[in-house]
């Protein structure tokens, strides 16, 4: 979507400017006909973005458990129906009932701060070498359209053992970006095959969560990471590189 | 806090390397004793974020409302507890019931699409000249100590007319750091005397609405804006600055 600005410089000339702006619109989730949250995303990818949002949020334990996902367009935004098994159903009942929240965070429907430290799977040993980062660093701009545009875009991308993409979303949020991927692996059938996750954002625990709960081994973040999201990379065995630049990475180990 | 990486090279070399690492930890939020949200933020300036907080979402209407601010050190993170009076404390048990979230988002408690709709007020005309706006972007980094640190935190300023920054707050959250500020401004009796709000972050419209409900006339944000973060500056009269760069500007006049 385009928009008109008026372009300011240090020496007080403006002049009118053009450009493209990254839309950003309510998703509103609902889970056999209870309303569930309501999401700010880039409208696109949505089926993606609610099959995502439902495995990372344990709506579903697996992708077959979601038996449709219907797209509605409502004049302020989209609503998104999910169909899910009846005991499914009756779980987010409950979790809606104590407060679940608005927003794919982790933390959803939790009120007291334990919640933060609850278990996480353990996930494979990494196995792709450094090589495959740098390659898909190289390579990864190529697979942002949207944020080449207007600069306002965060990318999540599937990586082959060799540093290949193979798959790649983008939202203006970094959680539905990731969202958005890991629904897409399982609408597809894709799996890590040794590979790993190359996120354009910072890391922060959240994501660490979303890469755990799909099983993923090695997460790439091109910013850097926060104390929360290396404690949470080791309590589930996921190797964690972040400040991913061209010239340099950094690996966090986990203890395995 | 400091953390021990492999920092690893494209020509393959690895080497041990140490850095500091933006904290992330739990902040329980409870209005007279009734739990409200559980935000993931810095610790550090909790006061302030918990006012800032307060009057973002709306749960007091002015800091004279906001009779005590308690910070309790809990095993997992921080406890704040806010005292407001009996009438604003039924309102939140209100918001609470109809499922009220997790997260400082804007949507809060809403369940529907037509929440992000709500009126927002109108702010003052902005006055400050746009050689203010690059007065300020040139002196926002000696402002972030903590981002020069760790690379992984966002600031948010109050700057006077001229571009002079007179108070700064940072935080891993965009949204954080400026309720952080608007918190410090309310505890320390500052105005926006002709002056604007400079963030490090992009801008979505959460951080439109928290700068209308503080009364803000210019948001100047250092990297893009979204589409409803347009339509939602327009709203409210507030002048949006964003692309915010040392050689230009991109400025949206609002319709007064």
């Amino acid at each position: 979507m385009d928009h008109d600005f008026r372009r300011a410089f240090p020496d007080g000339r403006t002049e009118p400017h053009r450009r493209a702006i990254a839309e950003e619109a309510p998703v509103a989730i609902e889970v056999n006909g209870l309303g569930y949250a309501v999401m700010m995303a880039t409208p696109a990818d949505l089926a993606d973005f609610a099959t995502g949002f439902a495995l990372s949020e344990r709506i579903v334990a697996d992708r077959s458990e979601l038996a449709a996902i219907d797209l509605h367009d409502a004049p302020q935004g989209t609503i998104v129906r999910l169909a899910v098994p009846p005991a499914r159903a009756a779980a987010v009942a409950d979790r809606v009932r104590r407060r679940t929240s608005d927003s794919s965070c982790g933390l959803c429907g939790m009120d007291n701060l334990d919640a933060v430290h609850r278990p996480l799977p353990r996930v494979p040993a990494a196995t792709a070498p450094t090589a495959a980062v740098f390659a898909a660093l190289a390579a990864m701009r190529a697979h942002q359209p949207l944020n080449a545009a207007t600069g306002a875009a965060h990318a999540a991308m599937l990586c082959a053992a060799d540093g290949t993409i193979r798959c790649a979303r983008e939202d203006v949020g970094r959680h539905n970006a990731f969202d958005k991927l890991i629904g897409a692996m399982a609408r597809g059938g894709m799996a890590w095959d040794g590979g790993f996750a190359l996120l354009s954002s910072r890391c922060s625990y959240e994501l660490v969560e979303k890469a755990a709960l799909a099983d993923c081994p090695m997460l790439v973040t091109v910013s850097a990471a926060t104390t929360l999201a290396l404690a949470r990379a080791a309590a589930a065995g996921l190797t964690l590189v972040s400040l991913a630049r061209d010239d340099a990475v950094l690996i966090a180990d986990p203890v395995r």
